[in-house]
């Protein structure tokens, strides 16, 4: 790690969203998710699955009287939707939506507990059982949760309340956990605690946050084994519960975090650890901590990542397998586990800016992020398959867990307001700052208040991706400064071409490490013209990708694309594209075009009755269309295909 | 149904078989198989999980004192080895192995209750529970093992002992279970006492036999549930155990049988309710019950089989899923379930010879029957794979009923026993006769002596099937007779040759449903010459049959044949064959010819680190070698395939 490289994200408030693109998003989260969620918290939605969790506050708070609901990271569900509304006051104020959330917030604050506890299912339904099953429990899971609101919250507001209770909470956890001599040597059953403390310590400056950020980072899969202990204490024996036989990996403390190589286990656990590895590293220098997340990065998005930026290769765990075993069908790609790829994508770059870090973000958020959410805002994936035949999600138990549409909610509610949290705050994403150098990641209609070297300065990026590669950058330094405006040149990109104030320049000596650096005195008028060319582009996989071979995906820019029945009919399986036939852009679909080309259909009318026969089927010309693959599952249920056969290969 | 076409099989001491393939393997069952399983029931088997088989009749026989062990089952795996002892008692006699048996039967005559209730679980471990629970507790599926040893062993030896002991307790049964007022109106939870009073019938001639199977066979399914019934009189809700969600198809008890169209449910019980559907059907001539017995086949074979002949499309509930659902890697495809096929099968044709349920039946034995044990007789597969990946077997939850390797002996011994019974009786799926006809359905170095329009026959069939595709057929009746000898010409030859006397005759006017039928008057030194081409074949799959779709299987008789790791190095999904490429028969391997034609193969080398890229993997020629499906497994752990990508499609 090199210090000086460090590209720090820039605050949500520096940056406001005017995009085509993500506006329409952050709206619907808005106008739709949010208020949906808050009903649903609330148990108002009729038909709905109950979730309980604010009534769960009311009785740990001895406000009414009533048993614990839900799961034990219950209380998780309104800590996300408060991050997501603290995001959305940020950009949007809105006193109404704020008053709720302050409710919320001393509805909190009674439920906490004198010495600083907070845990709704604890409080009511185990009061004796705190701290006594972290593998399991969720309690730092949803201490961490609060922890980010409480940020989001404060930095959204200068209200404190919620940041109170945060670090009442957490110093309670520092009394109870820690390598001093009566402490639990825990760490979180399931991660995320790790980065919120990083991110109170960016708040607060204080030294004490951090190093419980650090200690929970070492301490993992430390031997003697904290679950051991933890199972001996209880009295328990041989690891009860799920996932009995890989208790360690499963929660990613199989190994102390710096011998961890290979992408492993429950795959959101996985990837909020390495984004938690990540911040630890930032702000401690550590170089050891650093590389470990380089080498894990390193195998999860060239061994185990899906081309739409989706992890998770198998239900059982919802985890992580073994490099090149990604199937199409009975995967897990979790929204979640994209979501936090994001998070960790996002870490490295600030970490170390390199393109392949943007790379995945982009592709993660265009494709196996957005997918989990539907067109109109109302509907959300857990899982996200890369390919679907509605009957095999009806009719096989090991396709159970694959919805063929999405659906109203979860009584496991983790996606959708993760989702939230997230698209609220997409303008996090856009940009980093480096001492000297302002670096651009994502390509969206925006504009940037921060300043550079010194001096303030005001940015504006004008353009309609994904939908077309052009984008026109205006620079506003208060006065003439002299930084580098580095441009994200995407990988996916063969051939983009550069002006400066309507002069062309080659960006080929300008690349470095996938962005053009474009180091000048910039003034105020400054036009900088990035034009990203975006045919449709067929994408390949790995020859030992198995779910790959003889197949073809589409691409185009940023977006995957992928066949439907809506558009193809029923048997995907019996279409293959020509390696040599053109593919076009055509009508648009929910704002992106859609593919279309010619493509050779297997027949089944010549077929006849038999299943196998010494004669092969024949094949009719036919056209195909294929559609952004966030975008699929919004007009009615069906199959559903991203990589498709190839003919002629 | 057509009762004068019926064409009833002739009994195992009429055949004597001396040929090159099958009589290795019952040569393997005679010598290892039968004496490992004796051990094995005897515990006594070093290293091997404990049967307890033997010591739970010793238990329930007073002999000594102790718990039940093992499933509630356990009976039948001493019956089918009983079954297997007899089969080889038939065609080659062994004083020891009979005094052996004799001893077994002894007691289990111990451990009959005075009533007849014969079945050591519940007698030792739930006395008070007999017949409360036949959804799941096997009661009179132990019964119909029994009964299928008595016959077998009565016929093999004409003693009666076994032959008692099962009709005391079928008599038992009948008290128990019938349409009359106070009975129970049940049925078998697994199948296959139908089909085995329906051979005590034969034995027996006793009508009660024949009614008592008729009456399993009418009431299943049947409104009011007897499940219900059942669980209600247990005092139980919401039908407990295993399968909750299907808890009538399961047993393919959610619709009277007349009205199921559809192959549901466990495949084994499926396969074994079917052919007793099919006995029951030829000895009543009950039509509506042979159409529901066609329509269940023709669902089965051409909707829901493995090009192996494999069946059972999912691990949960060992079950058929739906239409063209055949997943090469996921599939339960028991070895058990191939064998009920071949039951089912050899019903189908005695009901009505026709081509189509022999070379069914071919399928079945020579591909996914005999994959399920190895060359040397000492391992067994129990899931048939026609797709493996080591490390999916090891390292993927849903794979993980799948063995990559042969295993010693199952704790669930059902597949190895039913093999040996299988094999050892496999001189009684040559031949069947009609009032005037010799229907000959698969070839085999055999011997038959038995009597046709009057006249006693020998006749001598010499090849060196499915090596070669010569038949040199001898026929010598003891005087001059008339009759049919119908040659069946499999289904896969496209080009079959036949003489009389070294006279060519053109076999396609002869044709019916599948077999020559040579009519004429046989002497004695009357010679048939059937000329059988075998051809390396490309077997291509319907175009609905997604698991098949831009692949090709290899196909050379009636034997399927698969790529392995051991002649083809790693990652096989890299491999394609051209479409146009020549496949030709190269080295033997145990016994039978392998393929080896050009193919191309993607090339890991130059495609460098990333997981996707927008240009093609490059490919490289190479050759292939494929081996037959049965033998595969038999030299080291390794990769195997039986869809093949195929270039140019």
């Amino acid at each position: 790690m090199h210090p000086h490289r460090l590209a720090k994200a820039l605050p949500l408030e520096a940056v406001s969203l005017h995009d085509a693109f993500w506006s329409r998003y952050v709206q619907l989260v808005h106008e739709k998710v949010i208020p949906y969620q808050w009903e649903a918290l609330n148990d108002r939605v009729p038909g709905a699955e109950k979730s309980h969790a604010i009534e769960n506050f009311r009785i740990a708070a001895g406000l009414v009287s009533g048993d614990f609901h839900g799961y034990v990271f219950q209380d998780s569900d309104l800590y996300k939707w408060l991050e997501a509304v603290a995001y959305r006051l940020t950009t949007h104020p809105d006193a109404a939506l704020e008053a709720q959330a302050d409710a919320a917030i001393t509805l909190i604050g009674q439920a906490q507990q004198p010495d600083g506890y907070l845990n709704t299912h604890f409080t009511v339904a185990q009061p004796g059982k705190r701290w006594t099953d972290e593998r399991r429990k969720h309690e730092l899971y949803c201490a961490g949760h609060l922890v980010e609101a409480a940020v989001a919250y404060t930095q959204a507001t200068g209200k404190r309340s919620l940041l109170e209770i945060a670090c009442r909470f957490v110093d309670h956890i520092a009394t109870v956990f820690g390598p001093e001599p009566g402490k639990k040597r825990g760490y979180p059953g399931h991660q995320v605690l790790e980065m919120a403390l990083v991110k109170l310590f960016h708040l607060t400056g204080e030294a004490r946050h951090l190093a419980l950020a650090s200690y929970f980072i070492d301490e993992r899969g430390r031997q003697p084994h904290f679950y051991d202990i933890e199972e001996e204490a209880r009295g328990e024996k041989g690891h009860q519960g799920y996932f009995e036989d890989y208790v360690y990996a499963y929660t990613q403390a199989h190994l102390p975090v710096r011998e961890q190589k290979v992408a492993a286990g429950h795959a959101v656990r996985a990837v909020y650890l390495y984004s938690g590895m990540a911040d630890v590293a930032m702000e401690t220098g550590d170089e050891s901590l650093a590389q470990a997340c380089r080498t894990l990065w390193a195998n999860m998005t060239r061994r185990q990542m899906y081309v739409t930026g989706a992890i998770g290769s198998q239900e059982y765990g919802e985890d992580f397998t073994f490099d090149f075993d990604l199937p199409n069908d009975t995967m897990y790609a979790e929204t979640c586990a994209s979501i936090g790829l994001v998070f960790f994508a996002h870490r490295m770059l600030q970490m170390e800016p390199r393109g392949e870090y943007a790379d995945v973000m982009e592709r993660a958020l265009y494709n196996g992020v957005l997918s989990g959410i539907s067109q109109d805002g109302e509907r959300f994936f857990y899982v996200n398959p890369l390919e679907v035949w509605p009957e095999a999600c009806a009719g096989r138990h090991d396709h159970r867990h694959v919805a063929a549409t999405r659906q109203p909610w979860f009584g496991c509610a983790c996606c959708p307001p993760n989702i939230a949290r997230l698209i609220t705050s997409i303008g996090q994403y856009l940009y980093t700052r480096s001492q000297d150098t302002l670096w651009v990641h994502l390509y969206a209609g925006s504009e940037l208040a921060c300043s550079i070297a010194g001096t303030p300065l005001h940015l504006r990026q004008l353009t309609t991706y994904p939908s077309e590669g052009h984008i026109r950058i205006e620079m506003a330094p208060e006065a003439p400064c002299s930084f580098t405006l580095a441009l994200r040149l995407p990988g996916w990109c063969r051939a983009p071409r550069l002006a400066i104030n309507g002069a062309s320049i080659d960006p080929a000596p300008l690349r470095r490490e996938g962005y053009a650096m474009l180091q000048r005195l910039w003034t105020k008028g400054d036009v900088v013209e990035l034009d990203l060319p975006m045919p449709v582009e067929r994408v390949w996989g790995h020859p030992a990708l198995r779910s790959g071979t003889g197949r073809v995906a589409i691409q185009r820019g940023p977006v995957v694309y992928c066949l439907e029945e809506a558009d193809n009919g029923t048997n995907l399986g019996a279409l293959a594209i020509p390696r040599e036939a053109p593919l076009e852009t055509t009508t648009a679909l929910f704002g992106l075009p859609t593919v279309e080309g010619p493509a050779l259909r297997l027949r089944e009318g010549p077929w006849g009755e038999a299943l196998y026969a010494s004669a092969p089927p024949e094949a009719e010309s036919c056209r195909f269309r294929a559609v952004p693959y966030h975008a699929w599952g919004n007009r009615g249920a069906g199959e559903m295909q991203v990589w498709i056969r190839e003919q002629g290969r």
